[in-house]
């Protein structure tokens, strides 16, 4: 194996850039050549494709977002558009490739294995929804991110004797609204995976009041519903003074933490490891604090795990 | 002059606890009592009211929100209420009162000052719209929350060559938006003082595109019209992949900058000052970075004058 | 078992607030009465002791250091104090005990155990140190607050091509230096775990300089020793222009993460949960991802085992 | 004029990169090309010096540092040097220069001026210690750093009962110790610019503790003395739990404030609009919130004036 492409694919998550810097410099490390991808598989179809040295990655491992960019592009389900994708790979010399996004960005990644390129996924994602990994890059950095806004919020419900409705991402997973709801004492936390008693959280709330709460927090995952929806939802068994909040785009930004970066860094350490034993088609995971390295035709059929002792652990905190 | 009174009033602001803070140690510096009344002008009514120590105001200066809690209170335009108002002070021994809010506060605080009761008001709030201030306490800190939200858009803006439209918080005044605007390097400031021209602004993000700019960002003042009505119109002069973003309420919490709370602490101690001279019905601001105080009916008929230099500077540099 | 006591002892660490919140609801939520002890065993010894309540540990979750307060109290060891705290627990009728520190504190909660007052450790320390548990309380956000300072001094050191060598916390262990020097891109760390070969890392920075690297970072545990005396040694091997930084005591303070306020959560809740079984003499640690309880017996031989790995993959990454 | 050239010099500021970018915008919207100087006066005689465009100053708004690096030269002091210096502008069609740094670059501004290239200097540095300006480019973002910095370590300082003494960075000024001391609520803020009491201060910490203080703080300009020397010095006048602490050159990087992009921002439009209208030694500064333009020559002979009415203000606090 000579070359290693790069690539960033789906929505971008911070600690994209510390995994592109892991790869580049492990793969140097090895006497192997890296060449990175601009716009995911877009870029690469375009030809978007460029050599790295260790210098391209200097400065980078504490910048949010990813700077090979990053695309959603559909058409590369297509055999037409995989087969342009090969082309380029062949131009450029490429050997393999690590992939850095979702699970949607896995197909392509096989895809190119399959076609004798072997790729190896890294799980780039604030949602925390791929399976086989506890934690995606991305997540923790998002859920800080979270935290902080909330914890602001909360200064002024505090003040007003509100209760704010704040709608966090995670797509269809629920794990940014867990982590944070706990971290933050939400009265409630709805998440797709639990079914929820909008009665038992008026309930809840309206005693918290009772008990001299001053303010109320209800943490929703945007997977159930948008926060105005919910507020009128909610308005139907109380008189409460709610709004709705919706934290948006600026969860998916932001310089990583540490752990986003750490765990960036082993990941895409293992991927040159993986690519160098002559694998493929393998997403790398983090399970139980130990790297692994599932196939990835077994995570199309799998459903990520949440830490589900959460969500009870707090309802007991909010009594 | 025994025993001075303080309370907040209206929406919170970052930096109103360090403001509290310089009262009461300025007061008790000068051997006179303090007396804390909880949310505003309806806790004043209700007597809710408790006396202060140097000990009670320590560890707040870093603390946003406010520790005496907020209302608004329509009801004390009546007379009936002010006079119910006054009872409690003359109850409780207050000579004189703090009243730090919007200026919407100024007029409970002047109806006391009529009566007898010298009260001086403190700007604070957000939205920097107080007349004959420069700033108001909360006002930078808001903006430097706003200004990290949309530096972390920004990251994964850059990633995907969109345009973001974020709301910031400002009512009626375009303040925030202004100085957000300039600090985030908008490519357009939408603000209520100026008329925008929704074709100006499309023109300026496609040309921008053009020159190969990788995203595009329009700061919105919430008192023009909200994100989503902004986009919808933005969409009508282009086909941009345009996404709407409202800050929230996270604007108006977190713990206050080193400006909120210097402006803070010297407002609070003027404000004793000033009832040490046994004046009141005065409004204390800052302009051109000297610490003045004026009649708070001038206020009520005039309007708050923000930098506007900084729009058309903006514009040059979207340029 | 009717009554749990909760006290905080040696350093303090982000997090302790959110485990005192965890231990309480929960106990409260099984209708125990819990009791706080201010200043850890000393407090405990005088009699410190006061009734908690759901409101009492409200807003305290984001809140850094204790509002326990804490202390280091050597005198603990003597078998006479310990029954002096001991007659204070029967005076309060405290049946059990939580104790939230290092492992130091451990010994404490071992002797109430063998007395009949069964205790149970959480591990609340910014250190890392202690054995059986992957991560302790107050760990991530130190990381995180070194990390925040380091990429500051970062954005100086390129700007004049210095070599920064950063002193960080960790008494006798190397974790903070270790995950603190891969997320910040270090070209060594120096831990108290793994000798260290001053003249390999003068080359190193040499090397990196030569490549067009603009700035040199070392990243050194204070367990190895101080950033002068290694700058000093650092110099007999090139001509850096090298400064020394030493991080302080602003590792133990700051708002938690979401990773140690979740992980106080658990640990706390399952605190009390061992308490209810009966057990006590438990330290409670998390290990690959899972809660687990150790004898404390078993923690005073052993010793922390870190993420080594962290340390070579570093050092390829520096190349 | 057909173009400007653009240098940053002395220590480097948060902001420097926004001014550049300011006066790049301005410069260009007005059909003046921009060159940028690398590493200050040291790179304008190695020639190190490239052209920019609009595209050069994306996305660096926000980011610490400054990307045309900065160097301290003495060497400029020299008529030979500053020939060689001069024959560059010629080399590369340079008409005038815009000069971000200390008033120790200035020197170097008026040489060139004087030959002819009129040079335009913004005071860049976090030590506000440039006269005839009110603030600096940088110092609003340092104050911060130090604050949340100090805000972490008073946590802890509350659980301790300690004293802790905390170096700021100012060189010889002490603008950055007095508002950071006012914004932290210091016992004691220790600036070159007033003779301090050490014994009154030991008497005020006592006094504090006393009065059920839990901590004390003494915020100390490096100016004056290091925080080790000062921390003995106490302790002959106390037996007090103190710690030193040393923040260092974080002060001197992040992303700057709102403040420091804004006033950066107005100051590089200023810079171009004052050589457009073919003035030149001229240095910018911010006075009573006005935008002035002073004869560089006046600043040499003159002391910055802080506002020293926040020392006895915060003497009052801390009674």
């Amino acid at each position: 194996m000579k070359r290693i492409g790069i690539l960033t694919s789906g929505g971008d998550a911070p600690g994209m850039n510390a995994a592109i810097r892991a790869v580049t410099r492990t793969a140097l490390a090895n006497n192997i050549e890296v060449f990175g991808i601009h716009y995911g598989f877009a870029g690469l179809v375009a030809g978007d494709i460029f050599q790295m040295t260790s210098e391209t990655v200097a400065d980078k491992i504490n910048r949010g977002g990813t700077f090979l960019y990053s695309a959603r592009f559909p058409e590369f389900a297509q055999e037409e558009t995989q087969l342009k994708g090969i082309e380029q790979l062949k131009k450029h010399g490429i050997d393999a490739l690590v992939v850095i996004g979702g699970d949607g960005s896995y197909h392509g990644a096989l895809r190119l294995t399959e076609h004798g390129y072997n790729a190896i996924g890294l799980p780039g994602s604030i949602d925390n929804d791929i399976p086989y990994t506890d934690y995606t890059i991305g997540f923790d950095t998002a859920c800080n991110t979270a935290m902080d806004a909330i914890d602001k919020i909360r200064d002024t419900a505090t003040s007003h004797q509100r209760v704010f409705i704040v709608n966090v991402m995670g797509r269809g997973c629920g794990d940014i609204a867990l982590h944070v709801g706990v971290a933050t004492g939400a009265d409630a936390i709805v998440i797709p995976e639990e079914k929820y008693d909008i009665k038992a959280i008026a309930e809840t709330l309206k005693q918290g009041f009772a008990n001299g709460k001053k303010h109320g927090l209800v943490v929703l995952a945007e997977g159930v519903t948008d926060a105005e929806t919910f507020r009128k939802e909610l308005l139907e068994y109380g008189d409460f003074d709610a709004r709705a909040n919706v934290l948006g785009h600026m969860q998916r930004g932001g310089s990583p933490t540490v752990r986003d970066r750490v765990l960036a860094s082993k990941m895409g350490a293992y991927a040159v490891e993986l690519l160098l034993e002559g694998k493929g088609g393998l997403a790398v995971g983090i399970q139980n604090n130990k790297l692994e390295a599932h196939d990835m035709l077994d995570l199309f059929d799998a459903k990520h795990q949440g830490d589900y002792s959460l969500y009870s652990l707090n309802k007991d905190f909010a009594k």
